[in-house]
């Protein structure tokens, strides 16, 4: 049965990323995202060798296997694209949410970037759908506001949270005014962050 | 060693306690706090028989064996004093920071309140000698602006978590600006909380 899962790196303050890409933005994002450079599984992905074999790097490869397409938000494609480059690292299709409306992007290696203007549900049911015929999750990636917005419509069924062991004392935080129960299904220790699963339970 | 130990309840969304004590307040202390309530050994803290024989009761009672006095915050004495009656759950000597100092208060089995004017940093090192001349730990218990200050004032040198698996969507947030490298060395996946250690590292 394919689910929507809402994965990302955070804080142990709960926050996924910088308000502002500046220098100190750069800086607070290596601090929650800099755990998976180093990773093999990771390297992999961006078509580069070597890398550290551990079980993050583990961890990271079976989150990786288990998703089919993402969706993320039209402020991270943008900031993203240039440096996505030809070979993508998704290796699969990427729904984009935004209100300006465009043809599909084709690149190489699996990826395609859909542009979807019709909100955030119908961003999740069409990735769904391409999820479904192939026995896949479909990821939602980011960033942060795609994030609040899922939990708030309760779009979100799985959470899966990398906890990274820092105060980072500044940034966007993953978690806003959405309230939810959870199950905790699974917790992993890794040596850079600590891997969580929670199934989100529906409100009786 | 004597240690110097942040331990508190935390939601997923890093909300420790209700902004103000109203009827949402409750149900938000409930849903933070609810964990603890059904152990065995808080139960017996609080001279009740009975409870739960669970993963959680053993964690919160090698957490209760560990520390010897405990500091608070005037706030949090105002409101729990009431409360506490004559054989008070902490069974050790509290230290309380306040502006206005007064006598010390002792009452049965152990629980004494000494009063400290001198602000946060000498509250904790009272403690710290005390608990150093019994082979016992200090807990810093909160409530959470004295969480924010000590984390500030790089008091804490080990923060316990006890991480429930709640999005509070409200309240007041356990970490504020502090920043911080820790170092997670324990994970104990127990049925209401999971309960995390981390080491603070000292800035370089």
């Amino acid at each position: 049965m394919t689910k929507v899962v809402l994965s990302m790196s955070m804080s142990l303050d709960g926050i996924a990323g910088p308000d502002v890409p500046d220098e100190d933005g750069m800086a607070l994002f290596e601090e929650i995202l800099g755990w998976v450079f180093p990773l093999r599984s990771w390297r992999a992905q961006q078509g580069m060798a070597g890398g550290e074999d551990t079980v993050d790097s583990k961890v990271w490869q079976e989150n990786f296997d288990r998703f089919g397409p993402q969706v993320i938000g039209r402020r991270m494609f943008d900031y993203g694209y240039p440096h996505w480059g030809e070979n993508p690292p998704f290796h699969a299709p990427v729904f984009v949410t935004t209100h300006r409306g465009q043809d599909t992007i084709v690149k190489e290696g699996g990826t395609s970037y859909t542009f979807v203007t019709g909100g955030l549900a119908a961003a999740v049911e069409q990735a769904r759908a391409v999820a479904a015929a192939d026995g896949k999750d479909v990821l939602l990636a980011g960033g942060v506001s795609i994030a609040h917005q899922a939990l708030e419509a309760g779009l979100a069924e799985e959470v899966v949270l990398h906890l990274v062991p820092r105060l980072a004392g500044r940034g966007l935080r993953l978690f806003d005014t959405a309230r939810a129960d959870l199950r905790c299904t699974e917790v992993i220790q890794g040596e850079g962050a600590l891997h969580l699963r929670y199934d989100v339970r529906r409100p009786s």
